[in-house]
């Protein structure tokens, strides 16, 4: 899951391998052909603490660079609409969930109820590490998993394809009276931040879990895990 | 949320301040007292590593005992059981389910989805520490939540009372051809174990939520957030 050392790293960004992202040592400077792969490649490049990079590679003798290799293979945006939209299916997208359980958990209860996969952004959300995993139960292997820089960029390349998007938040139409059309996406967002503008401004309908209670929210992954179902629910009625 | 020493453990016992269990190291004896208040209360007396005990006290100052006092207050389950029936609502109960992030999930979706509250048994079940209460994000404080010696002696007590039980578990009845009945439980199982056979035998019926993936199970708070809100929905079409 992870090489360090100025040649591994460089090896293991020339060969192709899935790349989360490279850390660096704040106090030393990447080699220039590191820099040069990495934005060739769209892979981030993180500034750390030495001793985190120590710490993630269990000796001292680490150069101050560190990669973390990716457990799945990405797919292309296009192929992930096209499977949805093929199959009268959905994906996620998660819009910055950075919990790795909330992450691993949607995943798995995605791959249960037939969703064909999810779309991440690839900054400020969770690498698919082994927590990840296996919080997923191992879903990630058999799920599309897609990243892209921009989510509403992609998501506007899905609209195009035919598909629908539904952000899943407060606020909107009652997920009980709104039915879900086949090829289509489901948005989360994150506890704190919901989703964001940007993805509103995209969505075919904002559609709501009603609440009876005193707590006003409900965890991610249960609210992912209603939204699924309704889908699942309604589409196997029809 | 902890108080350590013989005589505040005694006093704490003593006070009827609610108690989730007392812990004593294996190398030391409880005092008398301490043993006959826990059997009149029915509070579960742990023996444990003496270095658990000063971990969690912060000191070695300990005497070798340590009781774990509950943020909740408990009700007794006939006021659980009471409240489902005149609502025609749900209560879940919780069979052997350890870990903290999953109860304290399950709690919040049932608080947030209109259900009563919770039953759970004294042993091999998640006291309700600051996990839990932090992953319910407060729903605790509104539930009404019931301990109890035997999870198969209370179900029967609500079955005389009017109560339906519904199990849920894979190899049962597709959920989508159940209409659940008002005034009811939701069993659920922990991942490795399931439900016990001896709440099995009392289940009016096992619901099960169809799988379509390769993946062979939902977590189980993400399972129990779908047949809560199954509950809800078919509930508030009616």
């Amino acid at each position: 899951m992870i090489v360090f050392g100025k040649n591994p790293v460089i090896e293991a960004l020339r060969s192709g391998r899935n790349i989360e992202k490279v850390l660096v040592a704040h106090d030393s400077h990447p080699p220039y052909q590191v820099l040069k792969l990495c934005k060739e490649k769209g892979i981030k490049l993180q500034k750390v603490p030495r001793q985190k990079i120590e710490e993630l590679a269990g000796t001292k003798k680490t150069q101050g660079i560190l990669a973390l290799l990716s457990p799945v293979e990405y797919v292309a945006p296009e192929k992930l609409f096209r499977l949805a939209l093929e199959r009268n299916s959905f994906f996620l997208t998660l819009d910055h969930i950075t919990d790795p359980q909330n992450v691993g958990n949607l995943l798995r209860t995605c791959e249960v109820l037939g969703g064909v996969g999810a779309l991440m952004p690839k900054d400020r959300a969770c690498p698919i590490n082994q927590t990840v995993v296996k919080a997923s139960a191992g879903a990630v292997f058999y799920l599309n998993l897609s990243k892209v820089s921009s989510l509403s960029k992609a998501l506007r390349v899905f609209k195009e394809m035919g598909g629908f998007v539904y952000v899943v938040e407060r606020g909107g139409k009652d997920i009980n009276k709104v039915s879900l059309a086949g090829g289509c996406t489901l948005v989360l967002g994150s506890e704190g931040e919901g989703v964001s503008k940007s993805l509103h401004e995209l969505a075919d309908e904002v559609i709501t879990i009603p609440m009876r209670g005193r707590v006003n929210s409900l965890n991610v992954s249960s609210a992912g895990a209603i939204a699924m179902w309704e889908f699942t629910r309604s589409y196997s009625n029809t």
